[in-house]
Parts: structure tokens; sequence; C-alpha cells
């Protein structure tokens, strides 16, 4: 993963003439943005002394502590959009003043504590796949902020395939724990669109949610216990069973406490066998809330498939247009709704779901377009980012944003945000490409992801924040989540008062003083609100949130579970 | 249900003439013993003054405010064995110096107000049927205590048959909640063994179980958000949709708090439509491992039971031998372990499961008995607590205990749980009957629960103490939770500790100081260490918990959610 990208540089290939074509005409695209070497780049002065330096040394270990531009950089900044054009400007980029990689529990709690008595803020660093400002490294009052990175905790350890458990460390990337795993025949089937880069500690931190989540659930429902060292000492929140009456759930508090709590290095979690059967089919419906109704039914019911997910018109045709096509008139583009099901397990298994999972889509009005939508889908998925690396190079603004609703609420909210983006978002004239699909579903109700495909103009950073601050303030006032599985971050946080309410952020603020009473793990981030966010920008429903110019930013936190 | 009864007078029935032979010769019962009348038992006299009481009569209206003996007594005390035995010794029995029965949030907010400044501690009461200790009526260092009594809390509002979601009153029993939602064709679906009288509070502060939770999960999987009101508030923990990445779970809180961070008023859940379909069977295995593995064979591959249960070797005989038999010589007693499965939902939905749980339980060595005993079962789930009554009449101890582990430490931890509870409880040479039962199951392991009788003996309460913190501390060290769905109370206080780590326990009771400052709510109990508790008695592994004798206890929690 490059420090300016999603991908690397390699994988973010030059568009099309066909679709630069189309940006042109249709969404008014027209200066590229060039991309900066990291020689070029400018970071921050570091603030640490020699003697500072000496003192992580002695506790990790000299060659896990640096301060190059090449450590500093990567971990300056997440994913977001607003990440990504920070490079391409021309100005200082606040960056960690060092990396420190401790190789285990003692090693981090030793780190914490030096950084309690010296006064200085720790961002945790697992994957670096935050698109919510989860990575800012904002140093609160602290003299200085240090990037703790996990990449050493990288075991997969006391694996129980009887019940389908076990433990890997924090730093373990999607694929890397995968291959570990797949070594006992098993699997944790946790696949967001952040797979390829972000880890398992991140995952835990923001309760991140992967596109087979209809069949294993979100992230945070396959986490059994975590390993959380806190300036106070060690914890083992989770619980001594699969289930337990023993008062609170205190795992609950460490799942999406995106760093504020501790730092999460090991998690225990529910893995399951490599399936047997891997089953497909797609589905048409003519309008969206045809294809959201039958989703709604299918999960209710109880049908069981592993992947259950549905683009709206748009997305849809954007989807099933070949990419030379794109831009051009083409007289049989597809019109209704893109349905995509699987379905993993033993094969009586697969077959059972699949069997009244079609029943009940095609009783409902959606027309079979067999596998071949669901296999390129799945062979595509974790592509749309890195385009989003290409799209950036040729001029556009390219960014996504997520919440979840009541099933009953699902009309009324896609319409809202839709409604804000498009207005927020129109340029010079031409609108932006506004795209949405539903990937999680439960019983009581399903999530909203939206893409956004415009012109980046002149102010790129000040258009985006813009429309965010549009459509999240859409989210809060129509009964949706401020983030579904991206976390908090700095992005969200003036509408974590509006989502929790102010005694909830006190809870939260009581539990903080308790585990970390020096307030070093990732100030101004989730719930701190006297801290700055970037996105409400003193916009936010919040309390006074202040503004906050990029280049003024100093410390951040654990990469978010981006999504799909 | 009467105050020294699980069920009412008509329902606890003289045992048969060979049923009591059996407790006779086989586990040495000897002696009966007598129930009080009301007016013979003698309560701790009321600490409140006349003023106090017209203060509270001022908050909550006259007729809502009791001293009575009517009143305090039922809310003296739970349903454990404990609490029962209470009941039948010559002794003064602490009681509540009040019953308060506030009829809304703001009526609840200034009666917790009045009581932080009157230093006067409060008890939660929603259906009484705890059975850890949870209505313990202490008051701490507090001058009195009261019961408050969330009766008027009865209504079923806020229905979303689309999202399948509906907010209860916390007051509603089980039957009562299950009427008001089958006027909209939905049901909850949760069925312990206290349904018929515990509340809907009562289900999410202890974080209850029913019988069918393979189908529609825990109770607190179907929260989705609570109404709590706190000495510092009210508060509304819970998620602004079907999931979330803002943050921790704070509801999560609150879920098995057991009143000691506030009084949830009321609950809204998911609910589910009236099933179309009921399909039984039951299923018998030649050993107990056998039926372990196929349940975790049906849990794992999803084949998605509604309900999913074993019985091991000794609870299958006494279950499928007719209650006249029970004692005798029979040639052709079941020597096999009972496993009995159900199905709801749609026709199609409950016949796919039902065939394909059936051909794995069949293939992994289930002999089917057809649907038989497992309607017999469901006819007679809620009877056992009945019986005990009759039981406890004849001079016999009765009582169960519960836990959960993973798949693999299945067989250790029954082994040594039955072992410590043999050992502790032979009497006179006689061995207690000790049967064991899987009632829940999940991905990773399942829930154990055992149930005891044997001979009160002369010291019936010392005896069950003793039993119960062999069998604890056998929990504990054999990786087992202290409880699966009863709860805490004072009697699992001992083993918080180890449960759940000392910095924990900091953690929760840093969230109490936010919330309840003065301490009011439910003192001595859950996790707090400094107070008595029952069964500990000096014995448990945590931090110093005092000697605790029966007839000094003074205030208590919300009934739990008594199992199966």
């Amino acid at each position: 993963m490059e420090f300016n990208l999603w991908g690397t540089p390699d994988e973010a290939k030059d568009l099309s003439a066909s679709v630069k074509k189309m940006l042109h005409k249709m969404l008014g695209v027209t200066e590229p943005s060039p991309r900066r070497e990291l020689s070029e780049v400018r970071l921050s002065p570091v603030q640490l002394s020699d003697a500072d330096l000496a003192e992580l040394q002695g506790i990790v270990g000299a060659e896990y502590v640096s301060t190059q531009q090449e450590q500093r950089a990567p971990r300056a900044r997440g994913k977001s959009y607003l990440d990504l054009v920070d490079w391409r400007l021309d100005q200082v980029i606040a960056a960690p003043d060092a990396v420190v990689a401790p190789g285990s529990e003692e090693e981090v709690l030793a780190v914490l504590q030096w950084c309690s008595q010296q006064s200085v803020a720790v961002v945790p660093f697992g994957g670096g796949t935050s698109v919510v400002g989860g990575l800012s490294p904002l140093a609160g009052d602290h003299r200085a902020v240090i990037s703790v990175d996990l990449a050493r905790f990288d075991q997969c350890e006391d694996v129980d395939a009887e019940s389908g458990l076990a433990t890997l460390g924090a730093g373990l990337s999607g694929p890397h724990a995968e291959m570990l795993l797949a070594q006992h025949g098993l699997q944790i089937g946790h696949f967001p669109q952040s797979f390829p880069y972000a880890s398992i500690g991140g995952f835990a931190a923001t309760r991140s949610s992967g596109q087979n989540s209809a069949g294993y659930g979100r992230f945070d429902e396959m986490v059994r216990e975590l390993t959380v060292v806190t300036p106070k000492g060690i914890l083992h929140p989770g619980q001594a069973s699969p289930a337990t009456a023993a008062g609170p759930q205190l795992k609950q508090l460490f799942l999406g406490s995106e760093g504020l709590f501790g730092i999460i290095t090991r998690v225990r979690l529910r893995v399951h066998p490599i399936p047997e059967t891997k089953l497909y089919e797609a589905f048409s419906f003519p309008t969206f809330a045809d294809g959201v109704r039958a989703l709604r039914t299918v999960e209710q019911t109880g049908a069981g498939p592993t992947v259950l997910r549905l683009s709206d018109e748009i997305e849809s045709s954007v989807n099933l247009t070949s990419t030379d096509k794109i831009g051009e008139q083409d007289e049989s583009a597809h019109t209704g709704c893109l349905a995509i099901t699987l379905f993993e397990g033993t094969t009586q298994h697969a077959q059972s779901r699949h069997q009244e999972t079609r029943a009940l889509m095609q009783r409902l009005g959606g027309e079979s377009l067999g596998e071949g939508p669901a296999r390129k889908w799945e062979e595509g998925r974790f592509g749309a980012p890195v385009l989003r690396d290409s799209l950036m190079d040729a001029g556009a603004l390219c960014e996504t944003l997520e919440t979840a609703t009541d099933w009953s609420n699902v009309p009324r909210l896609k319409k809202a945000v839709g409604e804000a983006l498009a207005k927020a978002l129109v340029h010079d004239g031409t609108p932006a490409l506004i795209m949405c699909h539903v990937s999680h579903v439960y019983a009581e109700g399903c999530s909203l992801y939206f893409t956004i495909v415009g012109a980046a103009g002149p102010q790129p950073q000040a258009r985006w924040r813009a429309a965010k601050q549009a459509a999240t303030q859409a989210i809060a006032d129509n009964g949706g989540t401020v983030t579904h599985h991206h976390a908090v971050g700095t992005d969200h946080l003036p509408w974590m008062d509006a989502e929790i309410g102010a005694l909830g952020i006190e809870i939260l603020r009581a539990v903080k003083r308790e585990v970390d009473p020096e307030g070093i793990l990732n100030p101004g981030k989730t719930f701190d609100l006297s801290a700055q966010s970037r996105v409400g920008a003193g916009n936010g429903p919040a309390a006074t949130p202040a503004a906050s110019g990029a280049s003024t930013l100093s410390p951040a936190i654990d990469e978010g579970g981006e999504g799909q």
C-alpha cells in the first residue's frame, strides 16, 4: 500500500479514453491531479528529542523506533478522499513524530506508561485503512505523538477447531490471517473492502463489517475475547464461555473504541471450516423498493444466504456495463436493480439455503440472471478503492459513505441522503454520479452504502467536506446511524452526541479516565468532543468542535474497517 | 405467585406415594417441611418515617406506596432454594421497608433523586423470579431500602411490524407481553422457565436466555434499545439502527447490569411473526458425548432448529419415565440420552431446517423417537419449578445451577461440576440425584444445566451453600462461566473477580460512580465486592466478601431470568 494511494502504483492504471470522456462529458471533470513522490512531500518536524527516542529504543529495541520519512508518511493519514487529496497538495503534512513497533504486551504497556509520564500521545496503527480520519496524528494537549505499529503481533495461536475458535495477533492483515487459518482448514469469513490491507485489531477496534456478513456476521459478533493494553494494565475483556449472564459485556466497551481505551494486541474469535460448496445467483428487480422488500423477506424468514446485496438503479447500470462501454449510449442498458446472492457451507446446507432464497426472491419479483453477475461481483469486490486512485489522477472526486436503518425507514433515509449529496455536489451545472447499495442485512433493517463520483473542482477538500456535512446531517435527521462500519474517527465525531447522547458520552469519558488517566490514547477522536474534527468544521450539531485546517492537525487511531 | 412458593398453592400438589417412596428409599428424604402462612411470617421493622413515606407518596401518589406485609413479603426474597427455605424457618425476614410503584420515567427519576438525597437504597422489582439472591433487600451503608416495582410500565408501544420491532414496558410479564404482541400477529419467542412470571425489564437486566434460544437468540441479542433511569438522568442506550460502528455499545453496559446502573423502564426489541408451522422431533443418542457431537454439528453447520436440547443419561431416564412409575424397577427403562428438536417459521423454512437437522442427527447416531417426547417436553416445560414446591414440602432439597463452555471443554466441565456436587451432597450415605442437560447452543459451545434433588437434612441452607460453593468453584477452575443465564445477584458475586478481572471491575465501578454517585442502586450485588454474599460466605475466590447470615441481610435487585 503506497503512502498516498489505496493500492500500489502498478495497480492504479490510467483510465480508458471512453471513461475519461464520460467523466468530462457527464461529470464536468477537467483538470488531472498529479501525484507527488515521497521525496517531494514535507512532513512536520519531529517533536521528540534524541533522549526521548533513546528511551523508546530502550523499551522496544533500536530497530523498532523510526523517525524516517518512509515510516512516518504511511502512518500520517488514512485512505479517505480527504487523506489522499492531502498528499497531492503543496503543504506540510502533520505526521507522527516516531513510529514504534513493540513486540509484546509488556512492551506495549511500557510504551504507554512512558508516554503517560512524558505527555506523548499515541495513535495505534494496524493496516492504515481508516477512511474517517482515524489515523490523523492529533497530539491534543500533549507535546508529541507517536504511531504504535502492531505489525509484530502476527501470530495465530490456540486454535480450537472443535469449538471453532482461534487467537490472532492484532497486526495480522486479512489475507495473512486467512492464510494461517487455512493451514487448519479454517477461515474467518470477514471480507470488507479493506480486507487486503486492514488488520485483525483494526477490525475489532472499528466494528468492521464484511461482505459475507449475512452469513458470518459483523466482526464484532465474531469476537470472543480481546487482549487490550491500557496505561493502567492489561485486560482480557471477553467471556469465559460462548455466552454468559455475568454482568455487563465489557468487551463491548473495547469493540469500537477506536484506540481510545487501549491498544488491542490479540483477538480470540470465531472461525469456521473452509466451505465445501459455494453457490452463486444474481437477480434483477424492477425497482429498488421491490429488491429491498425481497432482501427483507429473505433475512426475516431466516433463509440464510452468506452474501445478500442489492444495488440501486444507477449503480446496477454502472455495474452491468462493461468498462469499455461506459459513457456510450447503449440501447440495451440494464434498467433494473441487481441483487447478488452467495451460499457457502456444506453442500446440503448451501443447496437448501439457495433453494429457499431463490423461491422467495422469485416470488417477490426477482428475475434470475444466473451465476455470472454474482461471480463477476466477487472477482472485482476489492477493486473499487484501487479504481479511485485512477479516478483521482484524472481529476475526479470519488468517495463513499454509509449508514444503516430499519427496513421501514429505508426509503426516507435513502432519499434524504441522496438529495443532500446531489444538492451539495452540483458543480458548474454538472451533477455528480451518486450510487447506492444495500450490502449488510439484519432482521430489523439494512445498511445503505453510497458511492459518489464527481468533479474535484478547484477546492476538492472543501467541496467534499460540504457534501459529507450535508449527507451526515441528513442521516442524523432521518433515523440513520452516523456510521454502519466505517467507524467514527475524526470525521463523524461531531455527530456522536446526537448518536449516543450527552450522558452516554459522559459514561464513556468515565471509562477513559479510569484506563487512560493522562488521556494519551488517540486524543481528539470518536467521543472526545473537546477536540478538532475535519468534517464537522464547526458545522456539526455537537458541542462546538473547533474548526480545523488540515495542515494544523497533529496526532490520531487504529485503522478503520473500510467497507464495500 | 405466592410469596413463599414458585407457583400458587393450588399448583403445588402433594406428591404421589410412589414418588415419596423413591425420595425416601433412594435419596434419604425423611422429614416433611411445613410451609408457613403469611400471617405467621415476621418481617424486619420498617426503617422509614411517616415523613419519608409522605414524601414518596408525594412523588408517585398515595396508592403506590405500601408498607403492608402483603406487599413487602413477595419483594423480600426471590425464588432460589435458599430463598424458599427462608420462609419455612422461624426467623425474622429482612424485607424492603416500602414498596413504591412509579408510573413514569419522570417519577422513577424523582424517586431515585429522593433516595440519593435521603441515603435510601433501591431494589428494582420486575417479576420477582431471581434465583441468585438478586432480590435480597440489602441496604449497604444506607439507612433504609425500598423496592421499586415496575408493574405500571405495562404497555406495548411503537410496533413496527415491517422492521420487526416493538417497545415494551419493563413491568410486563412474559405472557402479558406476548398477548399484546399477538394482537399484531407478532411474538418475541423468549421462553425461559421463568416466563410465566418474569418481566421484560428483568430479562434485559439479567441477560436471560429462553428455551427457543437456538432460533431466536438470547434476550440480550433481541434488545435494540433500553430506556434506563439513573440518578443522573434518563438514558436510551441502544443503537440508532440495526447495527452501527459508532463507538462502544453502551447498551451492553446496561444489559446484565442487574439494576446497579439504573432502572430499566422500557425495552425496544426484535419481534417476529407468529410462526406458520411448528415441527417436532425427538432423538435418542447412545451416550451424552454422541449427543453433544450431534448438537455441535447441527449448530456449526447452521442447520437452524428453533429448539435444540439434550439430556444426560440420568435426566433422560427421569424424563422418559411416567410419574407413577418413578422409583419402580423397570426392565424397559430408557438407557440413552434424549434430544429434543423443534422448528418454527414459514412452512418451507421449518421443513428445510427439519430435514437438514434430522439428516445430521441420524448420521451422528441419533435414533428418531418421533414427535411424542418433544411435544411432551414442550407441554411440561414450565412445570419443574412448581414441582420443586411439592418436593420441598416433602422434605427434599431441590435446586438448579448452570454454566456454559466451549464444545471442546464440555466433558471436563460436566465431570468436574457433577463430581463436586456429588461429593458435597452425599447425606447419611445416600447420594443426591444429579441431572444435567444442554439447553442453549452456540457455534463455539453450549450451556450445561444441572438439576439436583436430594435430602434437605437438618441444615438445608448450609448443605446447599456448601454444594453450590463447591460446584461454582469447580466451574471457575474448569473453564466455565459462573452463570450462563441466571445472572450474578448475590450468589455469584464472589466469583466476579475471577470472571472479569480486577481492572474489569474497576471499569464497572467507574461507570457506577458516574451514573449513581451515592451508590443507592442495589448495593452489595453483581460486582459490588465490598458487600455481603450468601453463597460465597467467605469462601469464594474474590476479595473478601464478608460472611453473611440470612437473617441479617438488608437490601437487593431486579429479578433474574430464571432458566430451564
